[in-house]
Formats: structure tokens, sequence, C-alpha cells
């Protein structure tokens, strides 16, 4: 029987523990994991930034995020599809909007931890690493089109691949 | 010329000061006062509650709402088409969503004051709070609608015009 | 197999018994009793009333309503997000439109009996009384929601408590 | 300034005067004939039907249909994708789905005029009856078009263009 | 498990056996045909036309057409909602598009075979070739229809039913 | 006054010369180039691919591509949300599906040039290359959100932005 609880979840209650390289970590409340979302259209994250923190380069294929900032400050921006980049500063208390399909990234630039919560225009907005997309896809992409597309040696790209995995 | 400064706001950064006799304040950065929003379908609101504060029963015609409580406790519910409520207290870090079109409302049942921040899956959600669109309407309902959906009498229905105004 | 049968309905074929003191009777032919609707984005209703009958203030959540009055005269309106009222008196073979999301009503301010049409667009538009909403859920709202929201005491929320589930 | 009267219209009130040789005319409260339906993604008509009279087959590409028959006999249907018939006849009160691009008829089957009321999931869902569009574009398809599809001579073509121009 | 394969066909790859006396076949790939299209609300179809080979006008009820000639030149057309042509040659490497519910038809009129490939905004756009929805369908329509709406005999209706039927 | 030559275009019936040291070109008639795609929803791009060439690895914002390969032989992939990559060889004539929002690429694998169509599900669907967003925005990304993301010291980030900006 569908109750309240259905409708409620503690899945952002608590800041997860940051163990990558990048200093952050994103806790999504998407349909899979809050499934009272499901049919409504919307999720909603919360980010946590180390100092220096960063929530690297990334794609949301099937949302717009708009993101409120609870403590911290940040440097924030996105890329158009001009290639024009849109970036600033923002304060505590601030919104900013990163529109669906579009790389996007928050770094910390505050001092101590930093804390964000977005709102998404899906209950499974999806994200793509954008880095990792590229150097540390399974399986990997074959090397003739990272050398390529960067303008870079083999040996720079199995360079990249190595350190981003670990990353 | 569109800058980084058209997609961010501080609209939310502050709470408002809270002057109505329900006890509540709804600030709310849609599309009007935050025109960045336009085309992508989502809103957010920051809703300051004194100690006992109610933001009463009222539905968004045209947004689903994910409520994220930074602060407080609330007593918060709906009511579906089946006229079921779901309704339950929430703590400081929970979510919880209202769907579109139904009555919702939340309560403060904490000590001191709560704020929550809330996500609609519209630029411009809309409002209509209940008590005052039936007993403060401009111009008002004829008495005949709401005394005979209230089944009360029209010295009741005048007297609840009287103080919903006011409220 | 599907036959042109399905995609038919005497649903709305005979006039329902008006047994509620409101005075009026709504039959809903939506997608769970005439499946053929079933993708389709649409549902009928007639709307039967006594002399004197209301269809109370309501809301669709799924849905815009336009109303086409086959016999009588009504008093309808909607009360939009900024408060404001928009009612007036419509004759036989007029049409009105409820917007989605919105509180409205009907009365009948003829003699005798009304009847009108009523599409929606939606396969499945639910309704949520207002009143019953409020007053007569199930469970009930706690009761220092309801006496803040309308200003009144807890007793005055008893009393319409009792009355507005028996309507 | 938007009053009530924006949200009604007395557009379909009266029948309309019968003049084609079909036997049928159709009353369309669009969009352009009704603004207040403007964004709401519905509208309504109503068809007249003298005896024997027939809606000839024609496709809505922009909406489905529901028909609500207020006073008569049909017999109605349409040829779904997979090249099958779905007609069977209806009687006064009943209900019937055209879904939309798809192409339907209706035919007074029953003795004196026939009236029925349709919804439709567009404010604009446009029309095209088939025949004339076949027979009587402006300009006309070229006749090699024409002759091949029905697989008849360049002859029956143009009487066909002739007569239908006049229906 | 998922594989790259399911997001390839090579269902277009070969051009089709034209057997029917109009003189062209059309291949679409769906989502029956090519699953890996689901959700995605696209499809593609290649249409192979003999030399003077129609594609007989007929409406996509849930697509609007846009069409690659890659080899060869077309007469193609469609016609609007106000009974208006839109019709042209286009020669190869031309783009036409056909809006969703609309007839429109593609008559070769160049020198041997021509070839086009077709991209429809739907999954599952569906065809309703018009000829033979009118006069071929399953069962058939009550020839009282055909007659009126065409202005002929029922003894020309039964002749279209004929080489209708075999075309 | 709309003709029916605004309903097509030549825009890709022509390759074009391939300049980047990419090795290919993509031409896109979005709405901007062909206005009759407005509101339609649909695009499509030609894709002329030197041999070697690369289309390098991109997203597109608002839309799913179907690709068709008139010629030649592509190593054709994109990149899921869980980071794995769908990729394979395709042949002509054969079909692939890129779906929005995720990092996808083609490499011409095959001899000589190879050319491909490719329609889109908007009339806008905007393009973002991934290795130019990051590395040759205009303005350019702080460096510390590159370095951090990749993994890389400052100076392997200029020079990455140098080669890059030339491609």
């Amino acid at each position: 029987m569908t109750t309240a609880d259905d409708f409620s979840s503690a899945f952002l209650s608590t800041p997860g523990n940051i163990t990558s390289k990048l200093g952050s970590l994103v806790t999504l409340a998407n349909v899979a994991r809050f499934p009272g979302l499901n049919t409504f259209g919307i999720s909603m994250a919360r980010i946590d930034y180390a100092e220096g923190g960063l929530n690297p380069p990334h794609v949301h294929p099937r949302g717009t995020e708009l993101l409120y900032l609870e403590k911290g400050s940040l440097y924030v921006g996105f890329v158009a599809t001009d290639n024009k980049l849109y970036a600033k500063r923002i304060k505590q208390g601030e919104l900013f909007v990163f529109p669906k399909g579009l790389v996007h990234f928050q770094l910390n630039v505050g001092e101590g931890p930093a804390v964000g919560f977005a709102a998404l225009t899906s209950q499974n907005p999806g994200t793509s690493q954008v880095a990792k997309a590229l150097f540390a896809s399974m399986p990997a992409i074959e090397t003739a089109v990272l050398s390529k597309a960067f303008q870079i040696g083999d040996g720079d790209v199995k360079h990249l691949m190595d350190v981003i995995a670990k990353s």
C-alpha cells in the first residue's frame, strides 16, 4: 500500500564521504533511489565539495540543472553550442542554471567545504563525466579517435587513460 | 549581450520578513524574476516558516514540487484525487514530493524557524492558495456557491471572507 | 481482438440519479471506464444538475476542461493564480473553458435541471473537490492546519468536517 | 483586460445552415474563433447532419476526436494503418473516438437530422477532407498521380475533379 | 545484454524488389524492425521508385517526414488543411518536408529508377495509403459513404474497389 | 506567400570542402538554414569524411541522431551514462542511432572518402564538440578545472588549448 513514506526520502540528508581525487561527491536522489518520483519528471542531488574540490566537466543528457548553493563559494560554468563559456563565481544562497546536454562544471574556490543542492528536470537525468567518457570508457574508445580529437600522440592518450581512470 | 549573470540569481539568498498571520513566506524564483530560466521548465522557491508557521493548503496548477528541508521539522502532506491524505513529519535534510495540481501544505512543528527549498517542474508553476481562492477572490464568488459547498449559512461565509482576507 | 466497440461507449448516455445534497452528479468517461481512450489524452464527462444544484469548487490536476452546456443556465467560474475570479452566467449552447489545476465551479441558476458535457485534456484528468479534500480527507488533516488556514477555532473545524463529510 | 467573456463562446449555440451536397456542416470552435482556448490544447465542434447527410472521409492532422452524439443515429468509422476498418452504428448519447491522423467519417443513418459534439486534442486540429484534398486541391495535383493511385484513366480523373469540386 | 549491434541496422541497405503496379516500394526501419529505436522518437525509410513509379497519396498519422533524394528526380507535394497544394520537382541531393497528418505523394519523373531516404519524427509513424484506406479497407466502408464522398454511382465505387485492391 | 520552395532545400546537395585537420565536415540543414522546418522537430545533416577523417566526440544537447551511411565504412560509437562504450564498424547502407546528449563519434576506417546522412530529432539540435568545449571555449575555462579534471599539469593544459584551437 502506498503511504506518505513513499513520497519522502532521507537520501540527501547526510554529507557523503569524499574519496575521489577530484574532491567532490554527487549524491543523486533519482527515481531508482527514490521511487516516489516516478512520472514526476524531477530529481534532486546534493553535491559536497572539499576545499578546492571539483565537480568535473559533465553533461546531463536528459535534464537541465538548477543549482542552489547552500554553503561556500563556487566557480561555475557551462559551454554553449557556439563554444562560448558562461562562467562566474557564485556565493552562498545563489542559484545557477545549467541547460540540458551542455558541458558544465563547479569548482570550490572558497575556504573550507561547500555544499549545493541541484534540481534536475527528469526523474532520471543521467550524467556523463566527459573526461571519463572519453578516456576511461569500458571498453576503451580506439586510440585513433582520441589522439586525433585531442591532437596528441598515442602515448599521451595512454597516459590520460591511466590517470583519468584513477581520478 | 547574454552573460553568465543571466543564468544566476540571488533572489533566494536572504530570508524574507514574515508578516502574514499564517507565519510563513514563499519566495519564488520563477521566470518573471529570474529570466534566465526561460524555456528550461524549472523554478525554485525558498519557504521560510516562523515557529508554528503554516504554508496553507494550496495547489500549483502547472508544477510538481520537490521540497528539500534545509532546517527544522515540518508536518507536510497532500490530498490525492481519491481524497486520501498522504501526510507525515519530515526532518532536516529530508525530501518530500507534492504532485502537480493536488492540494498540499506544510506546518512548522519544530522549535524555532524552519526553511525549505522547493524545486518546481515549470518556470511559471503558479500558486492558488485554496482558502483565499474560495473566500477572498476578486471579485468574490457568489455566496450561494460557498454556502452550499461548505454546508454553512451565508453569515458564516461572510465571516470566513472577512478573516481570510486578512490572513 | 479489437473491434469498433472498443472505440465507443454508452457510459454517458443516461442521466445519473442525483443523490448528494449538492444537487449535481458528474459521470466521467475516463480511460478506466472507456479503455479505448488509452494513449489518446482526452476524456469526456456529463454533468447533471438539479435545480439549484452545485458542482462544487474543485480542481482537475491533469486536465483543462471545455464545457458545452446542452441545457439550462449556469453560473460558472474559476479563480486564477492572481486570485482573480473569472465568472459569468452561461446559457444553453455556450462553451466555457476551465484551465488545468485552477479551482472552478458551476451552479445551476435556471429553472429546472441542467446538463453539460465537458471534454478534458487527459484520459485520466482526476478531480479534487476542494472542501472535501480539506475537511473530509481520509485520514483527516491535522486540525491545526485547517484552523490556521481558515482562521477559525478547532470547534468550527470539527463542525465543517461533520457537515462536509455528509454533503 | 481579460474578462470571463474571453473564456466563453456562443460559437456552437446555433445549428448551421447545411448547403453542401454532402448534407452536413461542421462548425469548429478552434483558437482562431475562440481565442480563449490559446495554450489549452483543446477545441470543440458541432456537426449537423441532414437526413442521409455525410461528414465525408477526412483526417485531423493535429488532433484525436472524441464525438458525443447528442441526437440521431450515425454510421461512424475510421481506417487504421493496417487498413482495417473500425466502424459501427452509434445511437444518441453514445461516444466514439477517432485517433489522430486516421481517415474517418460519419453518415446519418437515422430518420431526420442528427447533431454531434466533438472535442479535439488541439486548439487548432485542422481538417483535410480526403476527396477534396486529392481531386480539388488548389492548384490541382498532376493527373498522373491520381490516375495511377486510383488506377483510372485521365478522363475519369477529370470527371472526379469536376464533381468533387462542386460537392 | 545490450550491445552496439542493438543500435545499428542493415534493414535499409539493399533495394527492395518493386512488385506493385504503383512502381514503388517503401522499406521502413521502425521500432518493430529496429528495436534499438525504442524511446527515441525517430525512424527512417528508404523509398525505391521504378521509372514512372509512384508513392501514392498517403498520410503518416504520427510523424512529419523529411525526405532526402539520393538519386533521381521526383514530383513531390502535400495538401494543406486549406486544401492548398504545395508541390514541385526536386532533384538528386535535395530535401523536402511533409508535415504530419497531411496527404502527400512522390512521383518519379526522371529517367531510370530513383531512391530516397526519409526520416520520420516517430519510432512508429504509421502510414495510411489514402486510396486503399477508402476503397480497399478490411472490411469495406459502406458504399453509401464512398459514393456520396466522391459523387459517383455505386457501380463506380465497386470498380474502384476492384482495381485499387489489386494495385 | 508560402510556396513549395519553402518546404525544400538544396543545402545538403553538394559535398563541402574539408579543411579541418580532423578530416570531416558536417553540413547541417537546421531551421536557421531551412526555415520550412519550423515547428517540425526534425533536421538533417550530411557528414563528409576524408580518408581517415574523424567527426570528433561531441554531443547534441537537443537531439537524438539516426545516421544512414551512404558510402564508406565507419567506426562509430557512443558512451552511455554508465560509462559503457557502444561502438562498432558499420558499412555502406547501415544505420546507427546516437541517443540525445551522449558523447559520440565517427571515424572513417575505409579506403577513400565516406559520406553519411543524419536525421536529428530537433529542428535546432545543437552540437558541442567536446575537446573544443573544454580546451577552446571563448573565453577559456580556468586552468584549474581542466588540470584537475584531466589530472595533468598546467603546461599540458596550455598545450592542449593550443593544438585543439587549431584543429
